[in-house]
């Protein structure tokens, strides 16, 4: 299933795309895709998506998970990513925060902040949460995914890394976490470890990777992850970016209103962002 | 006022404390102390104490706020802890994140993770955030605060700084972050910077400090976390922590099962915790 949200920001409704690519409305079936409804996700493949009510117009999608509790993502996971950004790889996986108000729907605008000049971009695969665990082995750590989406790890390189320490400061703007369109079931999703995905700025290829170049995978990040915390239904990993940021070009490329952002995954779907000035 | 969140985990009901010490039921007027409901809080401040049923016996305390957005931590930010971890005070606030699934009621025990050998204690002022905001200048900042709590920022220095880099990961634990007993409206608390704040284990003081040492202080931090993403009622800040966490001690000394750790901070109530090994 590729599951939704769309409408209004703050009033999104639950939503599956069918066969022909159009909405239709699950909210006689769950109050949300979120939560529970990730933990149960076999009440919904019972439905006929026919059955449903057809979603008349092109209505704004929204972040395709709700109530998210961790928004964590994973850093340097890529080791030409890491190269570029003149850092190793590290010896275990970097771990960090992103603010769950930075999350957006998939074409909602990225926000410059007030006085950024280093606001970059980073396509990313992000999987979430379906199945509570902690302490998770790594055999059984596909059986905790719900699903998988398309994340952009939009980032400000100076508030993460020159501005006393801790990336979140740089990775938790708002808007700087969009995610969908769609979250895909674990069973459409053949093989996680190879995936195109790409990223233009203003039609201009910037990333052209394949997930088949992480370092650390899902399951071991799953069940890595659980060692520290409780993973919980909802929780969204972003797994990190393929080379091709504008902080790793000679000269550093950063965006400015008016830019046009597009980016998708293979299978997963596109995200389309134009950059605004803060008001 | 001092609200306060009661019963079984993950059940809590919202009440305030009565002239005479005792629980008064809310739930009649507001679903929970989150969100909207810090917004507007001249609301519960029209209803009399006695009109609202008396709760028998001696529930748990939850968390004094639900539904936590963001959990922002202020890093080094007492001069005197700096120096006794070992790092120079940062020339602007470090934030890190703790998760919100690490978030737990004031006596609910202290998880010690599997494998952990450094499990360690920070008693610290937070505040909550009550009305939102963006780029607030700081001579308006304390009208963006709700209220006050006392928060045990548990730390696991080994994840936080050993395991490849952001502290977020020694900091997100289950039961890592216990807030309350009460979040004391502000209009409680006629100076959050001179309050005395100490920290014991199994009765040996560890922590005894005044907020009055802290560097930055919350009009700024309020500011300037604002410059960075909008703040929500139910967003909670946890300051930092004076010097005494077992980290500074030589040699360190760290939590171990069966340890008793009781904190507090001058009128805003005592945490009890036991800590215990995760199962």
């Amino acid at each position: 299933m590729k599951l939704v949200r769309y409408g209004a920001r703050g009033a999104e409704k639950p939503g599956l795309i069918d066969a022909d690519g159009d909405i239709r409305d699950l909210s006689a079936h769950v109050p949300d895709i979120a939560g529970d409804v990730l933990a149960n996700l076999d009440r919904l493949e019972s439905i006929d998506p026919a059955s449903l009510p057809l979603v008349e117009g092109n209505p704004r999608y929204g972040a395709c998970v709700g109530q998210i509790g961790k928004f964590i993502c994973i850093g340097l996971n890529y080791s030409d990513h890491a190269a570029e950004s003149g850092m190793a790889v590290p010896p275990e996986p970097v771990i960090f925060a992103k603010y769950t108000s930075a999350v957006c729907g998939p074409n909602d605008d990225i926000i410059i902040p007030r006085g950024s000049e280093k606001t970059d971009w980073e396509v990313e695969l992000a999987f979430v949460i379906g199945k509570p665990g902690k302490y998770i082995a790594e055999a059984d750590a596909m059986d905790h995914v719900a699903g998988f989406c398309v994340c952009n790890d939009v980032s400000e390189r100076a508030y993460q890394t020159e501005r006393s320490g801790q990336w979140s400061k740089g990775k938790s703007s708002d808007n700087f976490g969009p995610i969908g369109p769609w979250l895909v079931t674990r069973d459409e999703v053949a093989n996680p470890n190879d995936l195109h995905m790409w990223l233009k700025v203003n039609g201009a290829q910037m990333q052209n990777g394949s997930t088949n170049t992480m370092v650390y995978q899902i399951p071991y990040l799953v069940s890595y992850l659980s060692q520290f915390f409780t993973l919980h239904p909802g929780d969204v990993i972003s797994t990190g970016t393929p080379p091709g940021v504008g902080l790793g070009m000679k000269p550093p490329r950063y965006l400015k209103a008016g830019d046009v952002v597009e980016l998708g995954i293979e299978g997963l779907g596109d995200q389309r962002q134009t950059c605004v000035n803060d008001q």
